[in-house]
């Protein structure tokens, strides 16, 4: 189990080089609009910070962000909206923040954030799981926190 | 720029939760194979660690792991395979931990590492990049190291 604390920097990681396989070339990239909403979500505030970041690699599935906790797992989240989703990622950084296992809650996460999950990884504390499966009780995935 | 230290540690973490959409649910899963592969393949060697991880969340496009290094990039791979893909995931560990710009190198990089790509994430380090879009100059997509 993961504990955190109040102190853990909650950070959104927005992909400024996503753009629709649609879009021209030339044209401003989707992926910026996205990270001057979520930025603009976020106005003054600083319990979240919001970095731009080239190329998360999602880019079958753009536009792409991340949302990561120091000590907690990090998300990444594709099938964004430039113009619905800065205040998505933000309302999940919030949520993230306040949890206390680690994981961003299922509960009350937003909706692009749950079906638009990516992947997700451990912490860097993450000593990893035993060897032997018959300490596993596997059964159909569910919803994955 | 990210600069690494031959101290930093890299570690491959194996998703044990996946199995192909196709494989019934009460068979042994492929994930599991695969992380046992990829331990057979480092054998006692120490310089890579493999842990086993219950979902890095990439269900759609199992088998998954990640590759990881302190102070460096993170990969997420998806599409691998049980009986190919631990030798794979090994040398792409070892590859990443010669790096010294906190990327995992493209040329030299197995084809399952290319082709296979779900996502990176930056070092905590991070900074972000800058608002000014002018700043860039946005070419096609081509290899994402």
């Amino acid at each position: 189990m993961t504990t955190n604390s109040a102190a853990d920097r909650t950070t959104v990681l927005v992909c400024i080089t996503c753009r629709a396989s649609s879009d021209p070339t030339d044209a401003p990239r989707k992926g910026m609009a996205l990270a001057n909403a979520t930025a603009r979500a976020l106005g003054n505030a600083v319990d979240v910070t919001v970095l731009r970041v080239r190329c998360l690699g999602n880019c079958n599935r753009g536009l792409s962000a991340a949302i990561r906790r120091e000590n907690a797992w990090t998300y990444v989240f594709g099938d964004l909206d430039a113009e619905r989703d800065g205040p998505t990622l933000i309302a999940g950084a919030r949520l993230f923040a306040q949890s206390t296992d680690g994981l961003m809650p299922w509960r009350g996460r937003p909706e692009p954030l749950k079906r638009g999950l990516i992947a997700r990884m451990p912490p860097l504390s993450f000593a990893g799981e035993p060897a032997d499966p018959e300490t596993y009780a596997f059964g159909a995935r569910a919803e994955i926190p």
